[in-house]
């Protein structure tokens, strides 16, 4: 049995010198999403960034009941910086785990590695899968499943799959948000980065990550890419056909007319119609019963009234709930859900 | 600049204790496609396989020329059995290279990286990637391709490949194989084992693998799973994506109506005339001109009249040179190309 990945909470939020809250939006989500796991945020001097959490030096946290500090910003060119070593040493020392959905390992860092041997604390690489994944089975498994997909990449497919679970446990149903990325896997404190995975174990990982569950039990799968991009369908693909959700959610940004939002390279987004039915067509190998549940629009280039007429017609054209997270919540599409 | 493994040839084709020369089908594969490259055979005692290579010890190989000791088998479990391990020393402190496709990696067998570290011979563990592969561009660049698709795993892809390969080469064509899995790369000697690469760069390995090249040279790229299996459709569709082919060429194997040949897990293979549309319709992505250039079976389980009744039906269903690879040849299927 391949054994994911469990941050121990409550956290300390690390922000380094973010010059600014986007630059410290992994600490965000979290605070956001999870402010039951976020006990306070550390911050070095000449930081901008402030997420709303009380200032905690590493042993006033640790006092305070911290058990892990997440690395909440991109620091420049996805490394962790030499200067902060000590403090990642320093949290080890006193007992906490150390996180980080970075692309250079902590683990890598030898002063790093050193402490996590010697003492309890753990170095949790959250990008790194599991190991011995299996290849996929296809063969179906009890509980419901949703999937949110996109029609490109950065369109709303994390904070749309959050937002649904976080509603279906508000109406009272059993769900858990499944992780697929590394943002998400330290908001939820579980989870695979499926686009870390080697190829051939893709599916399987998404079988692990979204086991038998009860027959009334949600799993809302965080999607990855879009079967339109030409560098991610592959994954977003193996997502699909692993999560053999019975629900889909397309997340899609109002305006948007190329991937990657690149019009120069000049690959087009589709009309939602295709985009919808080709997802659906995919999926079907591994769920012949899946259905598009609604669709998740990030409206953020429209103004009010304007916003409101993009959801009305697309809601009248596919029939369906279209809602913006953000402005309007989700509460139309699990209505549908449930 | 990634750098693809180079096998250097000749070879010296290793085929252990193997009983048959099922169980020594990559040697096989080798000796039939490039005899050009394939010295001799290195048997042990009990070995009952025989692929009509002349028999070599490792020191008779060496003086004759030979610059690798390829592993031709696949032993129980996939693992290279310690009692080898002298042998594959030998053949490195002489000097030779020693390529495996095996995987568990002979490179982490420590006597053989000992003896890799202290002379000039080079240990090839084919199925590992390249280092520094970068995300696919999904922009397209010049040179011809065509890329063998598949209803389901295990149905001659590369063996399809191959022979195009082959038939082009011979009307003075040029033209390049593209190997994406271990054997296809022991073939070939060059290639990228696209299974093994993680989801991320999946796209990109194949443009790596198949880079710009001459307007009428011909890039022939062995393919990988299919659309349609459950646990393999994302290697298919990255593949897909990356290759940009011009062509698709569909293998199939006459009768088998179910994924992995597989009754009880009972994923269906659909009609092909549903293969081939999603093909095409998912290849538009990174190249909208692809078409499908033909159908190769393996048409093994019916007689010769039956089989040639179901490709002429076939033919004239689609309007397309279908061809069985080991029975009629490509060449018609290259005639529609060139």
């Amino acid at each position: 049995m391949t054994s994911l990945i469990e941050l121990k909470a409550p956290y300390l939020l690390f922000l380094g010198d973010a010059e600014s809250n986007l630059s410290a939006k992994t600490a965000s989500g979290i605070a956001y999403w999870r402010p039951e796991r976020s006990l306070g945020q550390l911050r070095l001097a000449g930081a901008q960034a402030d997420i709303g959490l009380p200032d905690m030096t590493l042993s006033a946290a640790r006092e305070a009941g911290a058990r892990t500090m997440v690395v909440g910003l991109a620091p420049m060119g996805g490394v962790f910086p030499d200067a902060w070593t000590a403090l990642a040493v320093e949290a080890l020392d006193a007992g906490m785990d150390l996180a980080s959905g970075l692309h250079s390992r902590l683990a890598d860092i030898p002063e790093i590695a050193a402490a996590a041997g010697r003492g309890t604390g753990r170095v949790l690489d959250v990008r790194v899968p599991p190991e011995g994944l299996p290849c996929g089975s296809g063969q179906r498994r009890p509980g419901k499943r949703l999937l949110t997909v996109g029609s490109d990449c950065v369109v709303g497919k994390m904070f749309t799959a959050l937002a649904i679970d976080r509603e279906l446990k508000r109406r009272g149903e059993k769900s858990d948000f499944r992780a697929t990325g590394q943002t998400g896997i330290l908001i939820e404190g579980s989870g695979i980065a499926v686009d870390a995975v080697v190829s051939d174990f893709l599916s399987g990982a998404v079988e692990v990550l979204s086991p038998a569950n009860d027959p009334d039990h949600w799993d809302v799968i965080e999607g990855q890419g879009s079967l339109f991009h030409p560098a991610y369908a592959g994954v977003s693909l193996g997502l699909l056909h692993g999560a053999q959700p019975d629900y889909l959610v397309l997340c899609h940004e109002t305006g948007r007319r190329y991937i990657d939002d690149d019009e120069q390279a000049g690959i087009p987004i589709p009309d939602l119609g295709r985009v919808i039915e080709i997802n659906l067509d995919l999926a079907r190998l591994t769920n012949p019963d899946v259905t598009l549940a609604g669709i998740a629009l990030n409206s953020s280039s429209l103004g009010e009234a304007e916003a409101a007429e993009v959801m009305e017609n697309l809601s009248g054209e596919f029939d369906l709930p279209v809602v913006d997270p953000v402005r309007t919540g989700v509460a139309a599409i699990v209505e549908r859900l449930i």
